[in-house]
């Protein structure tokens, strides 16, 4: 019935980190795993093959921005979207609906469908779970998450409980919707920092056959701390053999904490979009390669690091290619901050399989975060 | 006293052009040549790597730009503009001469030095023949320009004259400027359109011990057929022991044409520039990847081209790319252009050793016209 494999290799001695293997359709992915987004079928300023040659086994496609361009119907000419973009390796596309609730305009939402317009030219389109299944199967997903609704942080009460809701609706209807060609599915827990609504929302969703369950509505804004609660909370009572994923997560200090909770999978647009703002990531907390004190430093980025940026370049010749705008600035700035996070997750994993991942993290994020103010 | 090798190899049956190899200090160069030019310190899109890995054994650097960001002190620091950019090959810098009458705010032009404004911010700096050497110098470059006055093509035939006078005046200061540590140096020929004055401002700086003669002031405005009397009436009677280098030059048909007269090196923006726009260059003329008709093309662009856009992505993708304004599609185009132009070079020079170069040439322009029309 599942459509992936997943086994637990080993498990930390101290906390509920663990170490699983997951094997799609594609291939193998060793988890915790961070999946770079690859939002318009491209992982933004990067070639395939220099994603897949950091180690990265796994990305994330938008439905959302698939959907309005190129359109499904283009990318399944190719064959789906790993031939549409040349990418070896397995992709998980999310359901589309983050962005209806946060980058379209919205028109309408019932518990049939969205009806929204594109944020690129109002074209009006629609969402529903089974147009969400069909046009991921389309794409070709090797993982594809069912359409849920994903309220502000602070949306009331009341609301909170009318998306849990809506969500298991059309979480069944995703799972009736999928095909025998379709990928896995992964249903996606929602409830907002009420914990016991987000328990009895996992309670729910976690009833379905899902081949994974994954922790949306966070990271939108709540903060780290109120986001640990959830985490923390979910962590403790979500079924151990279906992988766990925590969406649109995060910062390196929030994929360590969260791994320490039991969260096996992690996306996020934080080392791409960050890199080209000129923020790159270190051991010792991020650096902004704007600042005027790179002006004439000849001193690599990081020169622990083993990416090309840091292997062949100067902080004074990156930062001159911030302030000149230049296109090899961001390759460069991508190519670190995606070979930090690639580093970041195998050292997580080395930790859990030597089983003092708990110790390891404490170390991490004092380094992480004792530097935190920017340099 | 010469701080390049320049040697004929071969010379084509039917027309003036020649397969020589030039070596700097820096290494051999197969000429015909094309130098993709790195403005800011990098060839805009391009990994070094990439360029190098193309077959391009020189490039050209941008003294104006590189004056005023990220300014020479910054990248003599890091042992000159090779280093600075991590470029293993040759380089050849401009004067900034012509930036300096095309791009800055012109405050004032006298026989001794220029004084302009930056178009970055408007701060003010002064260009003489010593500092364009100087700076040209501090780069590391392994061969420099002497600084010209580079006038608009229509200017008044009073002028020209005044502009071969001061140009001659300041090439034989960059002569006397150039240290025991300075690359090779070549002097620039300007007069406009006007044959007898390109012939006269020829014979003044061909006396002088340059290193290598280039011809200005052309490629502004003024039209292939008029470009090509001049390129025609001066080729015929250039030094021959001497590298012949037509600046800012061009489209593929401009170096097919000008390659007949015996120009040897090129350099221009063409390639790399027209990428950006989405202009692609085939032997069937250019096609521009933004046009509708490419929407649902799984075709590659070029089925006989071995560029990375060509051998892994379709039309359908790369015209996603542009829609999208994503960087890789910047990165896949200009690699497909500086692709065209490397395999360009190659071809004129196989042409040429075959001793039927006009024969080839002229079925190449039948090609390369005959579908100028944009597809």
């Amino acid at each position: 019935m599942s459509r992936i494999d997943f086994n637990e290799i080993c498990r930390d001695k101290k906390s509920r980190a663990r170490r699983c293997c997951l094997s799609t359709r594609r291939g193998k992915i060793e988890t915790p795993v961070f999946m770079p987004v690859g939002t318009a079928a491209t992982v933004k300023g990067m070639d395939p093959e220099e994603v897949a040659a950091m180690g990265f086994d796994i990305i994330l496609g938008n439905t959302y921005h698939l959907m309005l361009r190129p359109g499904p119907e283009i990318v399944a000419a190719h064959g789906g979207l790993h031939e549409f973009m040349s990418w070896p390796g397995s992709i998980l596309t999310d359901s589309g609906g983050y962005q209806v609730f946060s980058l379209a305009a919205l028109r309408k939402i019932g518990d049939d469908k969205v009806i929204f317009r594109s944020h690129l030219d109002g074209t009006e389109y629609e969402l529903s779970p089974e147009r969400a299944i069909a046009i991921q199967e389309q794409l070709g997903s090797d993982i594809m998450m069912a359409l849920d609704e994903c309220p502000p942080h602070d949306a009331l009460p009341g609301y909170q409980r009318e998306v849990c809701e809506r969500t298991s609706l059309w979480a069944r209807r995703c799972l009736d919707a999928r095909t025998n060609d379709g990928g896995a599915l992964f249903g996606i827990v929602q409830g907002g920092l009420d914990l016991s609504l987000r328990r009895e929302h996992l309670d729910q969703i976690a009833a379905m056959p899902f081949d994974g369950l994954a922790l949306g509505g966070l990271s939108v804004g709540e903060g780290p701390e109120r986001m640990n609660q959830v985490v923390s909370a979910l962590g403790e009572i979500m079924d151990e053999k279906r992988p766990r994923y925590l969406m649109g997560v995060g910062l390196p200090q929030d994929i360590i904490r969260a791994v320490q909770q039991g969260i096996d999978m992690f996306d996020c647009v934080v080392p791409t979009r960050n890199a080209r703002n000129g923020q790159l990531f270190t051991w010792d907390g991020p650096i902004q390669i704007r600042h005027a004190a790179h002006t004439a430093d000849l001193r690599p980025l990081d020169p622990d690091c083993g990416c090309p940026a840091c292997r062949r370049f100067s902080r004074a010749y990156l930062r001159h290619l911030y302030m000149a705008n230049e296109v090899l600035g961001v390759r460069l700035n991508t190519l670190h901050n995606l070979f930090f996070y690639a580093e970041l997750m195998r050292t997580i994993r080395q930790a859990i399989e030597a089983g003092d991942y708990a110790a390891w993290a404490a170390g991490a994020l004092d380094r992480l975060e004792g530097n935190i103010k920017e340099r």
